[in-house]
């Protein structure tokens, strides 16, 4: 269970070409471990490992690896082991393969299918993308309502084989709309005389084959269940959708949700895997629109200049003070981000959510305030750096830092519902977007308090 | 399926006291419709509801509520009643209500359990906190390796409806040692007179009780199963964790990350659900700690004052250099942290990383250094602001913000790392964070610049 400790001895071993150890040692592996063996393997080792498994691991150990290990293995291989393996994947699998290859290599590939396989291939990719039916596999067992136990167990060691799942078999009425599911734990522990129709409760959860694939995570989550079938428009059963699918699919929205609160567009693969170019250009966008808002500070402080040349104090404190709000804002933002995207509550609790956000920008402006106030009393005795009007300044900054966290937190709590509300993604508030927003507003929060306590004095 | 929709007329029906209609509605529901209508329920409803559910449901309903409500009805339920649904609740999903209940509530419902399921609890409820133990149910199928296919199909039927799967079938030796697994799969798939030996294979995952959860989501990740087999330190096995329960471990260390990501210190509970004393305990800490770096700036500010005395003008661009700068290092780190841990890459990996955060900040400084300078040309062609020196001003800001934002990338990427190194919690290193880093270093290089290009001119 140790593959990454013993990667640099195989790495040894390809080197001196000692390959009947190697497959001595590969050979007693689980084929997770094999996998993510090669997955750590420099691209031009990866083949060889994978030429030396032992034949009846091959398919599944394929499967088991990721798509870009896959995509480099089929670029090393013949015509004929590359028809033998993507004919064995599950057809779900080389869906999501044949999502990720470019097209031309896709269309090679499903000429290297058989014709059945390929018909089947062909209809998934039809689905369109982001949809239920690109994560589905045709491949089940359903039963009728007046089969015998005896005969479902019967069936499923017949045709069982190829199923993506044996954890769930589907009742299906004659004409083969999807009338009952039933778990193969009821299955099991029914005598073998006893009748399908005995086990029904025609309760049954399903998913539609163009259903967004963020319901079926939401379906998936609700009904605690590890398989679910997939029904046409009509009710027909056309396939199944496994959890393991489902997993991908969820982890790939909760990395959408924080590259956004970081202010970065969704990757479409993983950071290492991305082009600098794309790199760039995911981050590139949001930091113009940001710089451009932020140019808003520019002018806010050229509108207070004649403020500044004055107290050239003033200016000292602006970056405490609007980084503060910044702050209380990414905070906010990141905990309603993540409880809208866990359905911890929606924007009907908008006013619950604001009261607590007023009440918590409240008391931690204050604790802030405090601290900030203390610092320049502190400073004051020691150096007396701040004037006769230290106390002035202590003020300013007290209640500018209630403010500006004030407003923070309720403009980063406020703005992921607003955007939730109006159908936009929410993760799109990120904390950079909020910090700008508070960045502009906190400066006018800042001198507008410097005007109240300062005026006829530094002012 | 549409629990929500129908919620008004539910809380119709209970106001009206019809519960004959309201019986009946919910008799046709399924189980996991029926717990998201109790949670969407004003807390004194639910258990009106609850005692209405065709008693055969109950125990399977109150498995699928979440644990607050869970928690609510057991509070309003009669000793009888509290009694009889906790010894039926599987012993995993006990554990977990039981860690979320106060001390005393745990210690009268232990005396309500009988004496064999006491047992249970207070065996797991031994385990650490956040180890594999807490996830576990003794509850599953073990087999001998000289038995037949049939011989397991009749221990499973007589045996199996206690266990937490049947998915999965353990095979151990006379001492009760774990020496394989073998999938519901392949025992179907299997002729009836077929002996367990010949399945078996040898190879088999599993988790040690005394494990980190976290560890339990990685191997569940990497053998994409269902379940896996406990074992204590000398080998034998002691229970089985499922899926269910990693889900939503890997679903809780999300929260902490993104929490952690916005400057939050992880919440034991949701967003709702948390006190107001709890939330600003948990935001008040890294917000002091962050106001107290912030507070440097000042300090650097007060080194240049004399400059910004000079030449106000510079103050003006203060607030955009610095948020620039920390709006690149929230990229990054959002970047870099969700990439450790989905495991893409490791702390190895810094060289690579670094080259191409480097490159990365170059070209998006550049880009943003470029709009800085010709915001700066358009506005003095059309009033001539920024005086004589305007192109020097210009290429002020373009170095700046060049610089900040290479900093921004260079310290966002490799503070994640070096926590991960250290073996710290990498989404430490939160926006916030830094932002604030580069808060106070930004402002080091905008004077350096300014002093570079503006001396002799306006310095």
């Amino acid at each position: 269970m140790s593959g990454k400790l013993l990667l640099p001895e195989i790495i040894e071993l390809i080197d001196m070409k000692d390959f009947k150890a190697l497959k001595e040692i590969i050979s007693e592996w689980h084929p997770a471990d094999l996998a993510e063996l090669i997955s750590d393997l420099p691209e031009s080792q990866q083949f060889i490992v994978f030429r030396f498994l032992p034949k009846n691991l091959t398919s599944t150990v394929f499967d088991f690896l990721e798509i870009e290990s896959q995509k480099n293995i089929l670029l090393s291989m013949g015509k004929k082991e590359v028809a033998s393996i993507i004919n064995e994947l599950s057809p779900d699998d080389r869906t999501s393969l044949f999502e990720e290859l470019p097209h031309h290599m896709v269309k090679n590939m499903m000429l290297l299918l058989n014709k059945e396989e390929r018909e089947i291939a062909r209809t998934l990719l039809g689905y369109p993308e982001d949809s239920v039916g690109r994560l589905m596999s045709p491949e089940y067992v359903s039963v009728k309502e007046e089969m015998t136990i005896e005969e479902v167990l019967e069936k499923i060691r017949k045709y069982g084989s190829d199923s993506e799942t044996l954890g769930v078999i589907y009742v299906i009425d004659d004409d083969g709309k999807l009338i009952d599911d039933i778990t193969i734990r009821e299955i099991l522990l029914s005598s073998p005389k006893k009748k399908v129709s005995k086990l029904m409760d025609h309760k049954f959860a399903f998913l539609n084959a163009t259903d967004d694939q963020e319901i079926a995570v939401e379906s998936f989550k609700k009904y605690e269940c590890y398989a679910l079938p997939v029904i046409d428009n009509d009710g027909f059963l056309i396939g199944i959708v496994t959890i393991d699918d489902i997993l991908y699919v969820a982890e790939e929205e909760t990395t959408e949700d924080i590259h956004k609160i970081g202010g970065v567009e969704a990757l479409d693969d993983s950071y290492l895997n991305t082009s600098l170019f794309e790199l760039v250009k995911k981050r590139a966008g949001w930091l113009v629109i940001l710089l451009l808002g932020e140019m808003l500070t520019a002018s806010v402080m050229a509108f207070y200049e004649h403020e500044i040349a004055k107290a050239v104090i003033l200016a000292l404190f602006v970056p405490l003070i609007i980084s503060s709000g910044g702050n209380s804002g990414s905070q906010a933002t990141s905990l309603i981000i993540r409880g809208l995207a866990l359905k911890e509550f929606s924007f009907h609790d908008w006013w619950k959510i604001m009261k607590r956000e007023l009440v918590s920008g409240f008391i931690l402006g204050l604790i802030l305030g405090i601290v900030g106030f203390a610092r320049i009393a502190i400073w004051q005795s020691f150096s007396g750096i701040y004037g006769p009007y230290w106390m002035s300044i202590g003020f300013v900054i007290m209640f500018s830092l209630i403010g500006v966290i004030m407003w923070g937190t309720l403009s980063g709590s406020m703005l992921p519902l607003l955007l939730k509300r109006l159908n936009f993604d929410p993760a799109t508030s990120s904390a950079p977007f909020v910090a700008t927003l508070v960045d502009v507003t906190g400066l006018i929060i800042y001198f507008t308090f410097a005007h109240m306590f300062l005026s006829g004095k530094l002012l």
